[in-house]
């Protein structure tokens, strides 16, 4: 019992660190951020951050990985039997709730180069093909149900989707907005932006 | 007439240098690139690099300044007597080859944080949002003329907007997509998603 007291114990502790860390690489930039710096943020000695993370590059790797797993979650639940612009619906809102939850260890993710550099960075790199591949498959699926426009191109919406959503790194916290007013106006813009059956008059004249 | 074309081989050795820092720039990170590895990718002598660029923090800012106004002379050419689906379709091309033309310097405005700190900055941040706000003025413009969705939130637009093209700084060397067909894609969702009067029985379900 008070071995997994422990353990809960040593996870809390490890996941103060890392949200901290996030703060303080996300101000200071990672390279600039000492372990020095990390310690005073959270009132430690600086022995007491290297009990639990020997390697700066250990804590960089570990936030990323978590904001990417939590992202992932998500989208691994987007139901599949639902209709395409319900699950886009979904994945949206989904999304940029995990992005707004976790500013600061996605600004981190998308900000620090230097991750790619480190071997394990292919775990960071595998986790962010899938979500990206599972958004994909999810458009593909709308557009092959005659849902979605046909002659849309899955990848380059996936694309276009994921820029709009995780450009909130670099303006939500100044915007004043709310994720429901985010989610309702993205939502807007591509569910329109997609279905299917809405030629207009203009679109004929001018393609 | 000596002393124009001195000027003018001045500016184009400056202007070689930025080209040339931006690349490594972004492969190395601003903070670990040197003078001497920038001296190297040119083939000159560091001292040579020094006398364009006394410090490596004005070549950064030079970077920015430069990649932000070449942004900036397009948006403000903007036709604002045109229909704003039009605009519209016109600032995404604009931004779109900007953009392309200019990865690396986007990318080092968009990755180093340390732009920041520098209290010249507020040059390159001054710019930036002119051109926010010149694609919110155009958004706003297709809304109160009837052409957009009446419901449409121009400044939230305008954050999807920037956030799907100026993620291509991350995507675009590796898609094999030309800017040709990221255009027309982001057009079609953008000018669908926008566009009034083409309510579907599936949103009067829904809302």
């Amino acid at each position: 019992m008070a071995r997994v007291r422990n353990d809960e114990q040593y996870e809390l502790r490890r996941a103060r660190i890392l949200s901290e860390a996030a703060k303080v690489f996300r101000q200071k930039g990672y390279n600039s951020a000492t372990m020095e710096d990390l310690a005073s943020a959270l009132g430690v000695t600086k022995a007491a951050v290297y009990y639990y993370y020997p390697k700066k590059n250990d804590i960089l790797l570990e936030i990323c990985e978590q904001a990417l797993d939590r992202a992932l979650e998500r989208i691994r639940q987007n139901d599949s039997s639902q209709p395409a612009a319900d699950r886009l619906r979904q994945m949206v809102s989904d999304h940029v709730e995990i992005m707004t939850d976790n500013l600061e260890e996605f600004a981190v993710f998308f900000q620090e180069l230097d991750l790619r550099r480190d071997p394990r960075a292919r775990r960071v790199i595998t986790r962010q093909r899938e979500f990206a591949t599972r958004v994909e498959e999810l458009v593909q699926a709308g557009i092959d149900a005659g849902e979605f426009r046909g002659e849309a191109d899955a990848a380059l919406v996936t694309m276009a989707i994921l820029g709009m959503c995780n450009w909130l790194y670099r303006w939500f916290r100044t915007s004043g907005r709310s994720p429901d007013e985010i989610v309702q106006e993205f939502d807007a813009l591509l569910v329109h932006g997609l279905l299917a059956g809405r030629p207009t008059a203009r679109d004929g004249a001018k393609r």
